[in-house]
C-alpha cells in the first residue's frame, strides 16, 4: 500500500522530469471567496494533467525487461496522455484502448505524444478483452488509471510539493480541496499531507449528479453514481470510488463538496481572468468550491486544479456565460 | 546604473513576495519550431505580468520617510496595476494617472488593487503637468515604467531565475526572446544573463510596425515608430527605447526578431492549447518569433511570454482564427 515512503521515493524517480507547479493567489479570488485562496495550478504540468505525475511513477518503477516491452491502458482522456508522454520519455512502446467514438482530437494528441492508439467498438467489442489479448500477445504492462499504489504514490508527489510551498507562504492551517473521479490524486495527496502537514484538512470536490465520493464519505461505504457521462466535469467522471482509494479517502478526507455545472464554469473563467491559468471544468471544481461554497471552509484555502485540457467551445462557452 | 550586484539586492527585496515563475514547454510547440522551446510565463506573475517585480524594487527600495508618503505612476496598462498592487502590499497609497477614455476594465482592475486613479482629458490637460500637481502636493515618488535603474533591477530577477531554471533543465546554449517595448524588461534579463549565463544571446520581439528597437539596434541610434497606437499588442507599444535602457540593449542583445500581428495571436492560441497559459498578444510576441521566425535561431530557445492580461474578445478572436 502506498505511504509517505512511496511518495518520497516517487519523488525521487519524477525529479528532473515532471515540473513543480507554482502556487498561485489573486487578490480578486480572495475578495470573491472571502479568505484567502491559493491554488496548485497542475494544469501546467506536462500534458496538461497531474496525470503524468501517477504514470511516470508506475513506469518507472518497472524493471527494466518488463518495462522495455512497453505500456498500455484504457483511456481517452488526460490518463492517455499522461501515459503516452511519460512511456515516451522512457523509450518503450505504449498502447492505448479507446472507444471507436473518442473525440478525433483526444485521439490526435494521444498519438501526438507517441502512442498506439487502438480502437475498439463500444458496442460490439469488449474494452477488457482487446486490453487483455494485445497485453498477452506483446507483454504490455498495464498502467491503471487510479487503483494502483504506485499510481497513487505518483500524485502524491503534489501533496509534497504542497507542504512545502504552504511553509514558504506561511499558511499554517487550511483546507486542500481536490477535484475527484476515481480517488487517486486525492488519495496520494492526503497521504503526503498526513506525513508532512498533518493540520490541513483534506477534501473532495464533485460536480453535482456525479458526487459519488461524497456519498461514499457520507454513508461509509462504496456508493456508486447514476448517469456515467453527460457533464462537462468528463475528465473527473468515474463510476465509483476505487477499493484502494477509497479506504484511503475514509481515513484522511474530510467531507466532500459538490458544485453546479455553472460554478464550475465560473470557476473556468475567473482562473482565466485573474490567473492567467487553463482549466478544464473538471479540474475546476475545487476552485469552484473555494470560491462558491465557503460554509463549511477556514480561513485559507489550497485548491488544486488537476487539468487543463479543455475543448475550445467550452472555454468559449464558460467565457460566454461569466463575462468578467 | 543597474549592474549585477543590484539585481541580486532587488531580489532579497523580492524574495517572498514575487512568484518564482516555472518553466513551460511541449513536444507540440517543439514540433512546429523545428527546436527545443521553453516558455517562461510572467503572465502568472501577481497582476499578470512581469511589471509587477520592477515595481516592488522600486518601492522597497526607497527610505521608510519618503515611501509612506505614497507613489504616482503614468500608465493604463501592466505597469499600472503592478504598481497598484505593489504599493498596496507595502501599505502605502498609489495614484494611478489615466487618460479619461482608458478602457473601463483596465481603470476598474487598477482601482481593484487599490489605487487611486485619477484620469485627465487627453485632448485638453497635460498629462505630466497633472502628475507633477499632484506629486508637489502630497510628496508622492513616480515609478517610471522602464527607464530607471530600481525597476530595470527588478525585472532582472527574471533572468536570475532563467539561468537557474536554464540549469536545471541543462540547457547548455539558448536564445532568450523577450517582448520589448521601452526596453526595461529586456535590459534587467540581458543585465542577469551577462553576469549569470553568458554564453545565453538575448533578443528583443517586437509587432510589425512597432520594431524601434530592433531598427535602432541595427542602425545604432534611437529610431521611433511612426505610429503610436493601433496594434493588438498595445502592451509593448512604446514611442522610442529608453535613454537609459537603449545602452544596455546596444551592448548585450543580439538583432531583433518582427512579427506579425497573426503570429502573435497565433502563439495566443497556441499557448492556450499547449502550455494552458493565457497571454496577450503583446506578451506573445517572442513565442511567436520561436515559432515561426527560427531561421536566425540555435537548438534551444527560451521565450519569455511578458504579460497575460488580455480582452476576452481578442481572446476569442485568436481561438477562432487558429484552431488546434
Amino acid at each position: 500500500m502506498t505511504d509517505i515512503a512511496m511518495i518520497e521515493a516517487a519523488r525521487a524517480r519524477l525529479d528532473g522530469h515532471t515540473r513543480r507547479t507554482p502556487l498561485l493567489s489573486s487578490p480578486f479570488l480572495d475578495e470573491i471567496a472571502g479568505r484567502r485562496i491559493f491554488v496548485k495550478p497542475e494544469c501546467l504540468q506536462h500534458t496538461g494533467s497531474f496525470k503524468f505525475r501517477g504514470a511516470w511513477s508506475a513506469i518507472s518503477a518497472l524493471s527494466p525487461e518488463v518495462r522495455a516491452k512497453g505500456v498500455i491502458a484504457f483511456s481517452s482522456g488526460n490518463h492517455a496522455q499522461g501515459v503516452a508522454l511519460a512511456a515516451r520519455m522512457h523509450g518503450i512502446p505504449s498502447v492505448i484502448v479507446m472507444p471507436s467514438d473518442a473525440p478525433r482530437i483526444k485521439i490526435g494528441n494521444t498519438r501526438a505524444y507517441g502512442a498506439e492508439v487502438v480502437l475498439y467498438d463500444r458496442g460490439k467489442e469488449d474494452r477488457d478483452a482487446v486490453g487483455a489479448r494485445l497485453s498477452q500477445e506483446r507483454g504490455l504492462t498495464l498502467i491503471k488509471p487510479f487503483d494502483e499504489p504506485l499510481v497513487i504514490a505518483g500524485q502524491g508527489t503534489a501533496g509534497l510539493e504542497i507542504a512545502e510551498q504552504a511553509k514558504e507562504e506561511a499558511i499554517g492551517k487550511a483546507d486542500v480541496l481536490v477535484p475527484t473521479g476515481g480517488g487517486g490524486f486525492i488519495s496520494g495527496i492526503a497521504l503526503a499531507l498526513e506525513a508532512r502537514a498533518p493540520q490541513f484538512l483534506v477534501r473532495p470536490c464533485e460536480p453535482q449528479g456525479f458526487d459519488d465520493v461524497a456519498r461514499s464519505l457520507a454513508s461509509g461505504r462504496i456508493e456508486r453514481n447514476a448517469a456515467q457521462s453527460g457533464s462537462l466535469c468528463d475528465a473527473i467522471i468515474t463510476p465509483q470510488p476505487g477499493n484502494i482509494t477509497f479506504p484511503i479517502m475514509s481515513r484522511l478526507c474530510g467531507s466532500g463538496l459538490v458544485v453546479t455545472e455553472d460554478e464550475a464554469l465560473h470557476a473556468v473563467a475567473l482562473a482565466f481572468s485573474r490567473l492567467k491559468i487553463v482549466v478544464e471544468p473538471g479540474g475546476a471544481v475545487a476552485l469552484a468550491a473555494a470560491l462558491f461554497h465557503g460554509e463549511t471552509l477556514g480561513e485559507a484555502v489550497i485548491a488544486v486544479c488537476s487539468g487543463g485540457n479543455i475543448d475550445p467551445d467550452i472555454f468559449r462557452l464558460a467565457l460566454d456565460k461569466f463575462p468578467v
